[in-house]
């Protein structure tokens, strides 16, 4: 039986609390344990508390690792990733740069049809290698779970192998994946003229496929004036909940357009961005259970300047979570500590409340908060080893990796502890 | 005779040019070579060309570099820092997000003042520890040149340690170093009803002796409402200068205080932050010809919204520069990449006008515009790879460290690429 210790961490964060997302102050109890350790056992929690508690339980062949000076955390669970596609989009991040609009780009051509068009036009080997590499980065920065999208398919055809392409994340690397058929991400340039005809498609072919073969555990939908409109958006999420596919979806993200609402309505699992959200759409996603997932990368990257408004939503009482977007459009940044910085320095969430935003409640957020998103006896040992004093540093030093050491499921998946 | 050949590079970023800084559109003229070579000698640059023009150059033992699917680029030049401090301040970031200002902060006896208490009580060791620390992370991230400046000891003798901590970054570290003495970086407790006796100390004192001594290139003030006014920072500049001392300094970053003003009028090296410059600042230090040296790092961590006039100054004809800024309070950021994305993104720069701000600039900013900043027959060996297809990929893909390979004065001082 495989044993691990990690003992004398400076600051054991654990999210130790209810079994269910964390709300209003409970975000800001992240539970630490000063000189903390850990014991796992096959993969799994045996003991947390301090290194004077829990040290004893190590046996011969325990490997033993000195946490000394370094914070310890869950492993992130990073809730919206797009994590397959051919090409990155530099080019139209320079026009962007010299005064391009977002919505200008794909109007043209560009944004994510052109990823369609490169994604489409690459072998599946192409794409099972992006996936692959793209899993490596989210790991060794410190990232466990991933929430994975397809949507640069568009075609039945395309979606599923996108989602095969995701497949292969869980097959092949330690990365935990949640498989999401985003088919209605963008009307694809053959129904440039018939959104209503690749609305079918998608809720008459492509969800009804994707769930015959358990491809993907949810369904989203890019809900924004340019792309699908909140019927379009409705068809879409009542054929994935006839189906067994979780709602969660894109939603009041550079236009207000009561995505919020909808999410409430047919009961999404998740309403994400909200940039647009107004109080109106605070309450909504409140009364309505709706986890609000914020995705401050994009904000910043697209250089906007309004945030979704995290201090309304936490102070009404809603399931904050924080995730990447990554995607090569709008949210080029694999890195949570990147997200938890932004979330603090331009959301105003204070770094406690971004770390259990991007452990435990996007645990519960892909249904998986029992299992992991925190450090808790019987739970599965996903953790990080950050080299910094305090949890705080990990947002407060930006643009940098802390994190030093990976271990998912019990196996070190990524160490770069110094000789010291 | 030691002999390095770096090879198939998909972008070679040159920076080849005129032999002074890059002013307007020369910004956006990055000289790039595709399939790029470099030759290097005993640290000198010996050709640069295509791999067709310079591999036959490779005698037996030259260490090969396969470049392929990498960018190369200039050693990062950070032509501001504060590398050398006792401890972070992540409890006055939680309180800054939390809604107190950065001067409420300095009001209450946190800021500066604090790292100033920390760094007095902090032994030598301890300060060359971090020093030491510090640079090897800033070689990490592909900066192979620093500016370095005291400024938290504020007393003859504590000054003095942090530039023997600063010298050990030289001696003991491929870094290179041009120290510069910030004795006016706040007013210290001891001295808090009477700065004017603190500036006399500065003046009398803190910079004859550091001339004298050798130990700094430079001389800076922070010139700020709450810190030193107009008058106080012209007696520490034009003092330095009159001790050999370049003067270079915190201007215009909180208040618009005439700071761009008095730069063109002691004729300063650069005037730093420069955020609030209106229009006639912008016209001061183009017809000052001061060097423009821009922190965003510092406008992002501290949530504030308006960042410098980056498109102005440009479009004006200013010599500008992109620094890290880094230190424990105001930004706590060491990566030039991550001030590249927040140029580009925020500030509106092309990745390439942010790549000549960030090197062949700062490297004249420096005084070292003849030996450093480019890749160019004769020059230093100061290189980095990146794992990015484009130069403009190490701003566009954000929050990572895309350096894989560094080499400094030839020898190759760090390396993360991978088996394939």
């Amino acid at each position: 039986m495989a044993t691990l210790l990690i003992e004398h961490a400076s600051e054991l964060v654990t999210m130790e609390g209810p079994a269910r997302a964390r709300v209003g102050k409970e975000l800001a109890e992240p539970a630490i344990v000063e000189d903390g350790a850990v014991f796992v056992r096959d993969g799994l929690i045996e003991a947390v508390g301090t290194t004077a508690d829990v040290a004893g339980l190590a046996e011969a062949g325990t490997v033993r690792i000195d946490a000394s000076g370094l914070t310890v955390a869950p492993g992130f669970v990073d809730a919206h990733t797009h994590p397959v596609f051919a090409g990155w989009r530099a080019a139209e991040y320079e026009l962007r740069v010299m005064g391009a609009t977002y919505e200008e780009i794909a109007a043209a051509g560009g944004g994510i049809r052109n990823s369609v068009r490169r994604t489409r036009a690459a072998s599946d080997a192409e794409l099972a290698a992006v996936a692959l590499h793209n899993a490596s980065v989210f790991l060794a920065h410190g990232t466990t779970t991933i929430e994975a999208k397809s949507g640069y398919g568009l075609s039945v055809a395309d979606e599923l192998r996108l989602l095969g392409a995701i497949r292969r994340i869980a097959t092949d690397t330690p990365l935990e994946v949640s498989p999401t058929l985003l088919g209605a991400h963008e009307v694809p340039d053959e129904y440039r003229d018939r959104p209503d005809a690749y609305v079918d498609l998608v809720v008459e072919e492509m969800i009804p496929r994707v769930a015959r073969e358990g491809l993907a555990e949810g369904c989203d939908v890019f809900c924004e004036s340019h792309v699908f409109s909140i019927e379009q958006s409705r068809r879409v999420l009542e054929a994935a909940k006839a189906y067994g596919l979780v709602p969660r979806f894109h939603a009041d993200q550079l236009t207000r357009g009561g995505g919020a609402e909808l999410a409430a309505e047919v009961g999404a699992a998740s309403a994400d961005h909200l940039e647009q959200l107004d109080d109106a759409g605070v309450d909504a996603i409140v009364r309505g259970g709706v986890t609000a997932v914020l995705l401050p990368g994009s904000v910043y990257h697209l250089g906007l300047s309004r945030y979704a408004p995290a201090r309304k939503l936490i102070d009404a009482g809603a399931k904050v979570v924080l995730a990447t977007d990554f995607n090569p459009g709008s949210s080029p940044v694999p890195s949570m500590q990147m997200v938890l910085s932004l979330a603090c320095t331009q959301m105003r969430m204070r770094p406690c409340e971004a770390f259990a935003a991007a452990t435990i409640n996007a645990a519960y957020a892909l249904g998986r908060g029992d299992r992991v998103g925190s450090i808790e006896k019987g739970k599965q040992a996903d953790i990080v080893a950050f080299d910094a004093p305090d949890h705080r540093n990990v947002p407060y030093v930006f643009g940098v990796n802390h994190a030093v050491l990976v271990v998912k499921r019990g196996a070190i998946v990524a160490d770069r502890r110094g000789p010291g």
